[in-house]
């Protein structure tokens, strides 16, 4: 008996999958250790990667074999999903012609290769040309798409990193939180200048045991170093495979913090992709879901975990004992009160839970602005400070800490930026919701035992890979759909009610 | 007008030559930094791209683009090189199923990982149900590759990596070497006992500055580390791409030497494929030629000059310097006598160059016996420490010195060793032609200065990539075919007729 549609759809997927896997791996290794030489061969050799896979998943037998899947009634409810999501991955990238796949691809690599330089020299004009050049291909792609499956433009854009995510949906959210941070940010401060500062710590702390710590705190939340690596580059991120992850961070002497928190929270990544379902590697239904969720792991490790008060309990010795400190300065309540301290501050990266969502709101409304052609790219400098202002009452004095301080628009992501903040609000409800159902979560966290957590965020996301939506797994998990207020609850508990 | 069939070829081509560089450095990766849980993903990524790479090369559309770009009348004389070169790659292609290509990809990555738990416990047995497997599978392409061409199952294997190679140019000039090399080797150590050893050096050799050492005389050699890379591994080898070379080696904190003159070797190799034809980027025939050749490259550059009296006038200061040595053991006539000690030794890769070739030989005839079937693989490791007896009067205590110390035959690669010493014959053939054609090399090894020599390498052999053969460009470089004469008198010259 020949194999079936369905099957013959999986064996191309599997192909498309490992294509994937190559790029990923060749994509960390760029951004992390590839020497500068290597830039425009890289480049065409990733393009050409997603022009193979952009072919297969394309080609005429796609939609013949989808078809005919679609009349396959022995699939079970995995195999059906994965059809679901197949058949959706095909109608988009059938959208858009391989040729622009291509370009897209090339000058978006291209773009990001000036933009390190144009970043480290500070110099927006350096990059203008390369960064326009990706737009209007990214904006030709998503038009394309946009078209294909009856969405405005944005909405398009913003479908390729959380699928089925909407400007209707965000809208709302991001404008009562706009409305309600600045104020809540003033009452924080105001009670934070109440009580003597924290002690600050005394560097430097080199890197090298910046390094081992972070390794050793990714190792007790349960990163496996025989399935991934902890490197550096420029911006941090988590890459690779679900079989071999790869974190990256920065390292700053003067300050451990900054890595160690960026760690942890590439960590919450790691171990989502590490704890994709096996048994469907490769397939669409295997991958994890869109960035939102995504974001919620690094975050509910990072911000809901790993700045708690419990946490620095159970970390503080370990940090003491690793740089050799002493006095109240590596108290746990030191600790945790320089870890949640709440600052203005330039960098997304490096910014408070309370301060955070006012730098995505500000770069979602210039993304709104630049798509709907309201913004021109020349202008993006200005409207970015504007922007800062607006919402943080603070004007970036150069462009490394203002409008290049981040890849994504360089590497030609639009539509991301959101995903931050809706991942922030999913981090608590899902943390609130593990908490509740297992009492043994937030005293494992106090002694180092991060299984409890794991386990629960194993069986009821990870291991679900994209078996079912972002919002359907919100309901199902929490019971309800996102809901800020949960986000504002933790905000209000960890800032303000807590005792000084 | 529409494209020439040669141009859609060399489109082709173009893809082909891109996902072979994706798989060079994912390759690259495993054997330097992959975590060990990557490899079962690892091993199909490479399978995958191999699959692709051969389903390009021999789908029904190649060959009717080889047959019209054949009847092509305006093609100039790389094109028409190229085109014998696509040509040739599409017939051995065509001859090997998809599905055994496949197979044996894994079979070898598979094997290749086991090899490297085997040798580390050197348990032979551990390794040969993995080694039975992919020998067979690469037989049995071997033997398809073979009855297309109209060859002998071992001269196909040598064509794989030295095209032209023949079983019946090699053995003469083997049993010849084999002959000779006794007695001489007899005679250097007679004359090597009869004056003082020279002064060992003391230890340790930081690994670090091992390093930094290496990297400073690949640069000076010319290695750019803005095209390239210097990491370790368990086997040293030079993998990358041209763009993007990358070299390892492995350090032994007790002895520097071996691990730099490991690196200078590997530093020949980058620099042949950093010196291509730009211009012939990912087409056949601006690839290197065969291993012979690149070998060549590899011991020109080791042997040849940096083992040579001028060399350490120029390195020993350097040495000195970087390990803070003192007294008459780091003079450079101390450590010319050091590095052009000859020793019955174990392992081939730190074998002096008298004994070398007796490593090769051993290996060849053992690859002839299992290519006949007169040699099992469960009988390998007693016959090769026969061999290593027979030649060398020393036998292996243990696997890891004997049978499982190189990666080839683990990684299913029968037919290579040969090169080894092929390139060592035209290594010395070149060099002599070199110092002789440029009277500036020999005094610019003696300052540091290696421009005269580079230049006339990639002047003379990297920029021709494969526009002729290798026995085309050994004569075309020297005027005379590849003469072992000439080899025995660069040996007799350092070994014998040297004073002591």
């Amino acid at each position: 008996m020949s194999e079936s549609a369905y099957h013959r759809l999986e064996t191309r997927m599997r192909r498309i999958g490992l294509v994937g896997e190559a790029a990923a791996v060749l994509h960390w290794d760029w951004s992390a250790i590839m020497p500068v030489g290597g830039a425009d061969a890289r480049t065409e050799q990733l393009a050409e990667l997603k022009a193979i896979s952009h072919g297969l998943l394309t080609d005429a037998e796609t939609g013949e074999l989808i078809g005919a899947a679609g009349e396959d009634t022995t699939l079970d409810d995995w195999q059906r999903a994965n059809l679901d999501l197949i058949r959706r991955n095909w109608v988009k990238a059938s959208a858009v012609p391989e040729d622009l796949v291509v370009a897209t691809a090339k000058a978006c690599s291209e773009c990001e290769t000036v933009w390190r330089t144009a970043r480290a020299e500070k110099d927006f004009a350096k990059v203008l040309p390369s960064l326009q050049t990706a737009f209007d291909l990214v904006m030709e792609a998503g038009r394309a798409k946009a078209e294909r499956l009856g969405l405005g433009l944005h909405d398009a854009l913003l479908d390729d990193y959380e699928p089925g995510l909407r400007l209707a949906a965000i809208d709302p959210v991001f404008d009562d939180l706009a409305g309600w941070i600045p104020d809540f940010l003033d009452d924080v401060l105001a009670k934070q200048s109440t009580s003597p500062d924290p002690i600050a710590l005394e560097g430097p702390f080199p890197t090298a045991i910046q390094k081992e710590l972070g390794e050793k705190l990714m190792a007790a939340v349960g990163f496996d170093f025989e399935g991934g690596r902890l490197d550096e580059s420029l911006h941090p991120f988590c890459g690779g495979t679900p079989d071999d992850v790869r974190i990256t961070t920065r390292y700053d002497e003067g300050d451990f913090t900054s890595a160690l928190m960026g760690v942890l929270h590439e960590t919450g990544h790691a171990m989502y992709e590490a704890g994709l379902p096996k048994d469907w590697r490769r397939q669409p239904v295997g991958h994890s879901l869109g960035m939102s969720i995504h974001e919620s792991q690094s975050l509910l490790i990072e911000m809901q975990v790993c700045r708690s008060r419990d946490f620095f309990d159970y970390a503080a010795p370990i940090m003491r004992e690793a740089f050799e400190g002493n006095g109240p300065a590596w108290e746990p309540d030191n600790l945790y009160r320089l870890g949640t301290r709440v600052e203005r501050g330039f960098i997304r990266v490096e910014a408070d839970e309370v301060t955070y969502p006012a730098h995505v709101i500000g770069r979602h409304r210039l993304e709104k602005a630049m798509v709907r052609g309201d913004l021109t790219l020349a202008d993006l400098p200005t409207a970015f400070d504007d922007a800062m202002e607006d919402l943080l009452a603070i004007r970036p004095p150069d462009a490394a800490l203002g409008v290049l301080q981040d890849i994504h628009w360089y590497a030609g992501v639009f539509g991301y930026f959101p995903t931050y903040t809706l991942g922030a609000l999913t981090a608590a409800q899902f943390f609130q919701t593990a908490t509740q159902a297992d009492p043994a979560i937030v005293p494992g966290i106090r002694s180092g035992d991060f299984q409890p957590l794991i386990g629960w965020l194993r069986d009821n996301i990870h291991g679900k890979g994209s078996r079912v939506s972002a919002d359907e797994l919100v309901e199902g998990v929490t019971g309800k759909a996102l809901d800020p207020a949960v986000f504002k609850g933790h905000l209000r508990e960890r800032y303000w009610s807590r005792t000084a």
